[in-house]
Parts: C-alpha cells; sequence; structure tokens
C-alpha cells in the first residue's frame, strides 16, 4: 500500500507503446540544484504526485518523465532532455503543451527550449496547411522575399481602411493584412471591415494582374470565432490573421485545419510575450515562434524584428527562422514574418539574417518618406528581390 | 496630408462615447526611461503607429492611450495609469485582453498590474456565475473553508480513478477534481473517466447526504471543448476545471456563460505562468490570477500556495485573494484556491492569511500519513472549520 492506502501499491498501464517524446529544457542552477528542477519537472509534468507516493510499476517507471540527458550549459545554467511517454499527450495539442510546460511554466528557472516529437505524435498534426512553398503559390511569387503590410491606425473607418488597402495592393504588397488591433470595435466593424477590404483588394489585383491576399484579422468570442472566418472567407479574404495567445493555440489549429476555409493562417504574436521576456523562464524563441506555431497551423508567424521598437537580438531572430524552417516530421515550414525594424538602409543585412525565405511586415514605417506609396513599395521590392 | 500621403490629415473617429478604462502598469526604468516606454504603451496597444504620422484628432487625441498618473513606485520603477477608449476593446474580452497587455506583453520592463473598468464594460462580462455564495450553497457548506482535491496520478485506470473519488467524497471533501493532467489518454479516456468518476461521487453523496461535486478537467481540440463539457454535465458533472492558458480564456468565459452547462468554473493556472516569474514582466498575481479569472467567468482561481513546490510569496497569495474578492462591478467575488503547501501543522497560519472565503486544495497530500483517508479528511475539516 503506498501512503496511507488509497493507491495500489503497484499498478500497470495498459496500451503505453514505449515510444517516447523529447524538450529540452534549460534548467538555472547549480548541478544539485538544476538537478532537483529537473527531477521535479519529471513529476510535475505528468503525475504531479509526490514520488515517495508513487504505486510502483508502470506509472514510477514509464508515465513519470525521464532524464535523458544533463549537460552544463554555456551560461551557468544546464540544459536537460526529459522524455515522455506519448499517450501522456492524448494526441491532442492542448494537452501536448500541458505536458511540455503547464505547472512548469510557473517555476523560475526553467525554460523549454525546443521538442523533439516522434513520427507517431507529429503525424497527428496537419501543421502549416500551405507553408511556404503554398503561399508562395497564392501570391504568385515564386523567389523573392515577400511583402506584407498592417491596415492601421485603429480609428480609420470602413472605408478608409478600404482605400488604404486598395492602395497598398495596387502599390505591389503581397500581403495587407488588418492590424492586431482591429477587432470588431464599433468604429470599424468586423463584418463591414472584412468585406470592403477584401472587395479593395480585389479590385487592386483585377487592375495589376497580381495576387495581393488581404487577411483579416479573426478574434471574437469563442464560439463565434469560426464563423467569423467563414464569412471573412465568403467575403474573399485571401488568409485568416490570428493571435493565438488570445484565442487559443488550438483554435487557431483547428482553423488552419478546417477544410471549408482551407485559407493560409498568419500567427499573431500578442499576448504570451512574457514567455520570452526573462532569458531563464519561459520558451526558447525557436519553441515559442517556430516550432509551437508549425504545430499549431501557422503558415507565417509574425515576431518582432532585430532593430525594432522591441528587444530581440539578431541571434533570437535566427533560432525563429530556424524553427520556422528546420525538419519537423512532414510538417512544412513556415514563413518568419519579421516585424518592424526593417528599412531600404538595411534590407542587405536583413536578407543575410533571414535569406529569402522570409516574409517582411512593414506597417507604420511605410508611410514615412517623401515619394508615392506606389515608389515606395518599388523600390522595396526592388531591394529585397 | 500625413506621412507619405496615405492617410487623411485630420481622422474624426464617430460613436467614442467619451468613457475609458484604466490599466495600472509598473514600468521598469528611470524617469525618463519610464516615461518613453508608458508612451510606447499609449501607442502600442491601440494605434501601433507613431505619433507623428498620426492624422490629427479624434485618432491622436481619443483612440491613443492617455497617461493618467505617473508616480515613482517603490522598487526603482514607476507606477503609470493609462486610460483607453472603452470602445477600442469592443465589448469582447479577447480584445480587452489585446489592449491590455497585446504587443506590450513582448516589451521587458512593463507589467500590469489591476484594471479599472467602468460599469459600461464591466457589465458586458457575466463574471463568476455562481460565485463564492452560490458554490457554497451547490456543495451545502455555508461558513467554513472548502475542501478540494485532485483525482492523481496520471496513469490510474478510470476504475481506481472511480474508486478513489469515492472514497474522497465519502470522506468529506467538497470538491473533487480531476487532475489538470487528466486530459483525453488512452489511460483513462474522458467520456468513460467522467461517467465513472461522478457516478462514484454520486453514490458517495447517496451514502452520505453530503453534496460533493466531481469537477472533471475539460480540454481538448477547440471544436470539441463544449461537447465534452456538455457530456461531463449529462453524466453528472458538479463543475468543470479549466485550463483557459491551454484552451483560451475567452474558452472558459464562454463555458462559464453557457446556460446549458450553468455549471461552476474552476479555473487552472497551467501554462501561463511566465506571466508571474520575473517580477518586472508579465501581470502581477492581483490581476492575473484574480481579476481577469472572474472577467473570464472562473467561481474558483487555483494558484500555487506560498510554502508549497513554487514560489508564490504569502504577500501575492494575499494579493490573489484580494483580486477574487475585491468589489468589481457587480461581478460576483471567486474563491481563490491555493493548492499545495498546506497541512495540519500551518491550518492557522492559513487561516489568517486566506480569512475563511477560500478553498484548500490538496493533492498528494492527502496521500501522507498513517490514518485512514476519513481521519484525514475529518482531522483536516476539524482544523479549517
Amino acid at each position: 500500500m503506498t501512503g496511507i492506502g488509497l493507491l495500489p501499491p503497484t499498478a500497470r498501464v495498459p496500451g503505453l507503446s514505449g515510444e517516447r517524446f523529447v524538450v529540452h529544457y534549460a534548467v538555472s542552477g547549480d548541478a544539485i540544484e538544476a538537478r532537483q528542477k529537473a527531477e521535479a519537472v519529471c513529476l510535475e509534468q505528468t503525475v504531479e504526485f509526490p514520488a515517495d507516493l508513487l504505486p510502483a510499476g508502470d506509472i514510477a517507471e514509464h508515465v513519470v518523465g525521464c532524464i535523458e540527458r544533463f549537460e552544463p550549459a554555456g551560461e551557468g545554467g544546464f540544459e536537460v532532455a526529459i522524455s515522455y511517454a506519448v499517450e501522456t499527450a492524448g494526441d491532442e495539442l492542448p494537452q501536448l503543451m500541458n505536458v511540455v510546460f503547464g505547472n512548469t511554466s510557473i517555476k523560475p528557472g526553467v525554460r523549454v527550449l525546443r521538442f523533439e516529437l516522434p513520427e507517431r505524435l507529429l503525424s497527428r498534426f496537419r501543421g502549416p496547411r500551405f507553408g511556404q512553398r503554398g503561399l508562395r503559390e497564392r501570391v504568385g511569387v515564386p523567389e523573392r522575399p515577400l511583402l506584407m503590410t498592417a491596415l492601421k491606425p485603429l480609428g480609420l473607418s470602413v472605408e478608409a481602411l478600404a482605400e488604404l488597402a486598395y492602395r497598398y495592393a495596387r502599390a505591389g504588397v503581397d500581403i495587407v493584412k488588418d492590424d492586431h488591433g482591429l477587432a470588431n470595435q464599433p468604429i470599424a466593424p468586423f463584418e463591414a471591415r472584412v468585406a470592403a477590404c477584401a472587395a479593395a483588394v480585389g479590385r487592386a489585383n483585377a487592375e495589376t494582374g497580381r495576387r495581393s491576399l488581404y487577411v483579416p484579422h479573426v478574434i471574437g468570442p469563442a464560439p463565434e470565432v469560426r464563423a467569423r472566418a467563414v464569412m471573412a472567407k465568403a467575403a474573399g479574404a485571401g488568409g485568416l490573421l490570428l493571435c493565438p495567445g488570445l484565442i487559443g493555440f488550438d483554435t487557431m489549429r483547428s482553423l488552419a485545419d478546417d477544410d471549408v476555409l482551407a485559407l493560409p493562417v498568419v500567427s499573431h504574436p500578442a499576448w504570451y510575450g512574457s514567455f520570452v521576456t526573462s532569458p531563464e523562464n519561459g520558451m526558447a524563441h525557436y519553441a515559442l515562434y517556430g516550432q509551437l506555431q508549425r504545430l499549431a497551423g501557422a503558415d507565417a508567424s509574425i515576431f518582432p524584428n532585430v532593430g525594432g521598437r522591441f528587444s530581440f537580438s539578431a541571434e533570437e531572430c535566427r533560432a525563429i527562422a530556424a524553427g520556422c524552417s528546420d525538419a519537423f516530421g512532414a510538417l512544412a515550414p513556415a514563413f518568419p514574418t519579421p516585424g518592424g525594424g526593417m528599412e531600404l538602409g538595411n534590407v542587405a543585412a536583413m536578407r543575410e539574417l533571414y535569406g529569402s525565405e522570409v516574409i517582411y511586415l512593414l506597417g507604420g514605417g511605410l508611410h514615412r518618406g517623401s515619394g508615392s506609396i506606389d515608389d515606395t513599395v518599388a523600390r522595396l521590392i526592388d531591394a529585397i528581390a
């Protein structure tokens, strides 16, 4: 009998395949402290139970996480690889996230670096429906980096936003998205805005012969999100801008997987920035803005560019691009989509950082300068091409 | 003309009521740096646009956030109150969260302390359907703190979990919830588990005459979450355990507001711990585990107790209890639900910290000791009563 005798002394767990997935964590502290933290993670993320009170057998031996590797890392802490039985994640994204970082997210000094999922688990996720290649086909741009901009500022009327969308698309911007601050406010309600902007981009495309996409921001009460996405599709939207931090990562995944919608998904990083603002906690850029976005179906992952008004380093941006593109089972690569911090003067540096498989997102910055928007966009596309 | 002339020089925004809500932030840095950060927040959370390129008029004057107060705070930074037009939030929780902390979450050195919502905005949220009083009525315990426990460890069969649920309910635990690691794994699939545990608690109640609640963890693919909740209700569940970090805060709100379900909601903090692991970033405990949970409909908010295996201080726990209970429009108070770190020896200290409007959550700790579970629970209830 275990503890006060509520549990069987031994437990067999039928159906364990023996396959495990691995999460790499950075753990702070000296060797003793880090080892204790790592052992706590093994329990916390699975049984959430005192080790000495666990029934013997499969639970203690196979359900509890297992430290596979424990090595000193560069800056004073340790890198720890912990494996979990694939069955703990139950083939569902929210529960996979739960096992990766659920309770441990509340413990200081443990950071998720990356995860390795065996084919058995990865194959449960469709990943990006379009990926880099599919999105290129949609916009008809086979090789150069893509250009994206945002409709803003919040406060413009539906008509002003639509006019802006038209001007951008006419000028040759590949993807015209809503700012993520445009929701369903009375200032420019969702349905009217999406209809007007989709029509405006369609009109520009008819004139230019290009295939710019209008990508509205879909957000709202949970039970209405899909209906809004369907409405956007019917109105002619060319993709969906989604904030998984605000609507849930699995809501994004479900919209990406939705065969009625079948639209490219652009993921926006609003709300969960706290995962990266402290270097010892949260998740590494590679996992958060790369791997997790692909698991959740994003074809493009927006993040703050180095040199902009946020504080990401070039190394962190490079890691995001790798997380978006590295081999990850059969999952297609997503476009890293750095926002802000780019101007004509640093295009060469940006190309060196990101290569050509990138979407450059320029918002307010596109408004600065003296030429027309047509000239500005033409110069930008020349420079990045 | 503004910038390169894409925007009108002046913009009127019809329909602004003049009512504003206020978010209090802690901003790090000296006075100059903190002021710059605060001004950046005003733009970032609304127009996300360079101030010098904004059209004059309503957008610059009323849509952009406005610094209402800027004062030195205790530990080297500043406390800043910023107001936003209620229309920016558009009456929807995800967008309200977006305005409160969307992009700014990605900027180091800004922390949300609390928010003040005018009646016009607060009245859009039902808040906790049961609240402290309603939950007390459900379990038939008018005054003393409530006792909650969790079914675990993951790895137990449906039968073993149901037996545990029966034993806990018979012993007098008021609320028997699933561990948040129980999802829909093949080890103990959701539907079978919920049916068996609900029946087990019902059988115990029939024997004791008490009204213990079984509260299953509802998680899963976004399009299936509500159906699982409905299934749980039909099986006799007495509430829903939800992880808003994993399924989305507005998914929790929508389930809490759902009149078909009409079940108490217990909120679990998995996944978004990174909001509190760095004192300069994220959100304060008061706002995160208190106010936000009530806006999202939670009747009880679980968090790691001081003295447990996490690192919350007594002061942080007290702040959570205040955030759960302080006047907040017509929103009912929720139960602060500290988990872990409580034992017979510190019941007096816990009562001093939380008073009687609290749910104590004891999981693995209940298994430790020598007496029977009946004795253990009886002693605990005696002590807290």
